[in-house]
């Protein structure tokens, strides 16, 4: 399996998995190759004690394009019209979304060009997200008849109602400022500076110690489904025992001790 | 029943179906018979298929000063003291509210007045609302000892809790600059471009499939009450249904020729 | 107990209780001590009629500092290695953030320096708050090894899931204006400004009928946690109850006399 023609991936010495979407010529479309791609990719990158913070970037002009329109249509020629195929893709797009949550590393989108559809809910699953001023976001299904109903459980989870709306039932293009108006992304950059912006990013999250993100990024999409006092109590919980691990004790140490701390995996 | 005479009702030839609230006197206050005007007209409007997209404007200087106090108050002299007559009322206001929510057309505010108390709730039900410069919005009910309960819950499904809770508690009014920056209302335009604005949204949304649109509306909001697993579950499903409609398949192969679509209900 | 000497206390002729954050030393810890303290504090408010809006202040250049890690830090030499010492700090620290929420008064934070940790929870779980443009909040558990998971719980029910991420996940300060454009904090004044910003506000509140106040306070937050339809069961019942409530009918005869409301509690 050459995944790598498709999604580039790049290691470096201080823990920053960069993964490159590398399918130009279809404007980087999730086909069921890309999403295999992505899915192994995470999964990795989630067990891989070497990998600190992933980086999703994109060659081309458009970041992703969302849906493989063509292979889906290919589907319909099956004797079910596509049924099965069709529940098949859907889960497997719905199982890197939710990889992207629940991988125990930090996810940075780095967004340089059009990121539309399932291409936005990327964008909108990464825990971060930086694009350069020529990004553009869109939830463009409703111009094909197909709205954009999984993409949207992602967009709703960031956006508030009345602008997750506006990009569901019109289609259009919301330029990058909007987007970080909106809190679709974090901030916009030139595009000349966005790489250095998203690494440096990287780094500085890539510096603290890798129990401690995967501790906190794991509750923090926990308790946002709770109640209040339900997630105050399994927040508690996670606190008792993120002081009683190795890391805290040494990260308050140092900090009580004026010095920096040695993170037990660093 | 003289309806139109309180709510005026439009329907173009390219589906905009413009309800005007139109109890001037009243500040359109959601009286009983508005609000047995409006119950009717969203649930018209829901199962006629010439009605694609709505759009709730008002005549005079107030879009809705919300309840309709004078008659509320009569209600006092029943034996109960009013409590059945209060119930009954309540139930018909969250019932329009709910009816807006759940109607399969999309449904546009457009504001160019105050907007106060369950008339404030009704924008913040809208799918999308845009304001002349001019509008105000607040939930005085603080300044009557009647807190704003109903209408706080479209209120805080649109803004975060803090931008609600200083409307609820201050019962001040927002102006509409401020009321889109915190996410209550879509964009602000001038009070003459108002109307264009807002039929020119509607136009555009009307343009597509009214299947689709009426997928994705249900599907949003079921979604936004669920846990993500569930909400893709769930949507995932949606999407398989939806890229099995004759809307879809004509959308996408419309697509991939560079050929407009024809809906089946256009 | 001299708690008076961490937390002190001034309660206005017309119902202003000014609580002021008085550890300067240690930057407003949230000491055992400072704990109890506010755990008491806000109790009794809530329970005294004298009281009618609370104003949550701090003295020095720290809003608050967060936990105090040196007394957590000596939990250590427990025989359990401080399991039990921090569950029951953890579960004083929620606890006080809850009664915050649950205070049948409303709680401004005014906030003129810097809020990290449990610091920035404490001003989240406020219902409203204004800061000087001087102010700054994190939440910074990432730079020692403990990630923020209790301060989210307040955080993530105020900002948008990728300025939470940001806040949590590097650690960094966000400056008071940055804060207000997320929906941390209502509004930002110059430091001279803010006292009397937040007294005229809470003046304005006082005004209001406090059993109707404490009705809509609970509500709010009861109705933020359930799906609409039953949001609007709930709240419907408590406008029912609100309307045959003495505040409600005052308040509302003296809207339609022109006349200034004479609440019960006033």
């Amino acid at each position: 399996m050459h995944t790598d023609s498709i999604l580039l991936s790049d290691l470096s010495d201080d823990g920053l998995l960069r993964l490159t979407l590398n399918d130009v010529k279809r404007r980087n479309a999730l086909s069921e190759a890309m999403l295999a791609a992505l899915a192994k990719a995470f999964a990795d990158a989630g067990s891989n004690p070497s990998v600190r913070v992933i980086v999703l970037a994109a060659n081309g002009p458009a970041f992703c394009a969302g849906h493989d329109l063509k292979e889906m249509t290919a589907g319909r020629s099956d004797p079910d019209g596509g049924k099965a195929y069709f529940a098949k893709v859907m889960a497997l797009c719905s199982g890197v979304m939710q990889g992207i949550v629940n991988c125990p590393k930090p996810v940075i989108a780095e967004v340089a060009g059009v990121a539309t559809a399932a291409g936005c809910q990327l964008v909108a699953s990464c825990d971060l997200a930086i694009a350069a001023e020529t990004a553009q976001f869109s939830t463009p299904g409703v111009h094909i008849g197909l709205f954009c109903s999984t993409p949207m459980v992602a967009l709703s989870r960031n956006v508030s109602n009345k602008h997750a709306m506006e990009m569901l039932l019109t289609g259009d293009m919301t330029p990058a400022d909007r987007a970080a108006e909106i809190g679709l992304i974090n901030r916009v950059v030139s595009e000349g500076a966005l790489k250095n912006t998203t690494t440096e990013l990287a780094r500085k999250i890539a510096s603290k110690s890798s129990m401690t993100l995967a501790t906190g990024k794991r509750a923090f999409y926990a308790q946002r489904e709770l109640p209040l006092a339900e997630a105050y109590d399994q927040a508690s919980q996670v606190m008792v025992d993120n002081m009683l691990a190795r890391d805290a004790e040494e990260g308050i140490n140092a900090f009580i001790e004026k010095r920096a701390p040695q993170w037990q995996d660093a």
